[in-house]
């Protein structure tokens, strides 16, 4: 339904690109590899492309497949997972991984794969939840998004004004809670550590 | 897990608020009801509360309501789709309802509900896609946010400052794509009621 809407509204615009070749990068030199490309990662690729980046993606939806290669995205159809399929991506030369894929296994495992063999490779990740967020922490990334977070403060910012803050205010209190948020966020890591170590110690308890 | 460490770090904190018992607001007259105390909904909820706004809660999981009413929320637990639940909460009185119920079908029933019966309150959603989005424009509400589209964002915005943008154009850059990507979403928003609309007298067209 909305493809058929949104390709009126761009076709001027993608027919003007197409005029320019010159803007088009080799998909080999994209410096971003973009894993999933649903609501999440949508959003980043279309926000790189305005920005004129060259963006990889690699989903296993056949359906969006077509339309981002219409779009002109370079798209890799599988397993992000499976290391032949990162290595045809160009990841051993991109700048960036976005994870942005939906199940928290399957960015996890991505993650270990991209850990594990291009270690040198810069993750920023989607977290679906707090859990998921220090998982990603384990795994030494640092550049992390809660998918529901920041959509979240901002309606709160709209129910601050609702209730007659002024806008400055309300962003304000958004940006203060944030900092605060994160702030907290980090605090609570080591407990969560240590809550693994005891799991992990009673586990070995019960096994012994 | 984390309520525990959570606690921790804020029995100070709420130590301090119960000694000032002026703080506190009565429940009947909260300004602002919220149906949903999910990811989204405990963002939303501790940000009015920072700022010292009253809120009711709604939701049916009563795990997450033996935290809150420690917290001193008020809490009421059930659908909030039954009209006496919402009488009850101060739907009469309150300034806004935020509806943050992670499931779609609730959350456009929920809005039906208080559009009929509580017709001057204000409403602000939380959307899961763009159908969503405009399944509640349909409904009159105008206050919404995609509920993984600013966290999409944020991430897309580390991503250009990760390739060397410098973390104003970046954030410029994210602000440019946000006013350009709502108003296409307006713009569409014509077409998928004439798709309904075709739809809909297809199906007549059927049934005749």
């Amino acid at each position: 339904l909305l493809r058929v809407a949104y390709d009126k509204v761009t076709a001027q615009r993608l027919r003007n690109l197409q005029r320019r070749p010159d803007d088009r990068i080799d998909a080999q030199d994209n410096p971003v590899i973009l894993a999933g490309f649903g609501r999440f990662g949508q959003i980043i690729g279309r926000l790189l492309y305005a920005n004129r980046i060259g963006v990889t993606v690699m989903d296993h939806d056949p359906d969006q497949l077509d339309l981002l290669r219409k779009f002109g995205f370079k798209v890799f159809y599988g397993d992000a997972t499976r290391i032949d399929l990162l290595h045809a991506a160009g990841a051993a030369k991109a700048r960036a991984l976005v994870v942005a894929v939906d199940d928290v296994e399957d960015c996890l495992e991505l993650v270990d794969a991209v850990r594990r063999d291009f270690p040198d490779l810069p993750i920023l990740a989607r977290a679906r939840n707090v859990t998921h967020y220090y998982q990603l922490m384990d795994r030494g990334v640092t550049m992390i998004e809660r998918e529901t977070f920041e959509s979240a403060l901002r309606l709160g910012r709209q129910t601050l004004q609702q209730l007659g803050f002024g806008a400055y205010r309300a962003r304000q209190a958004a940006m203060k809670f944030r900092t605060h948020n994160i702030k907290l966020l980090h605090a609570v890591y080591p407990y969560y550590k240590d809550q693994q170590q005891m799991v992990s110690m009673a586990q070995q308890g019960r096994d012994e």
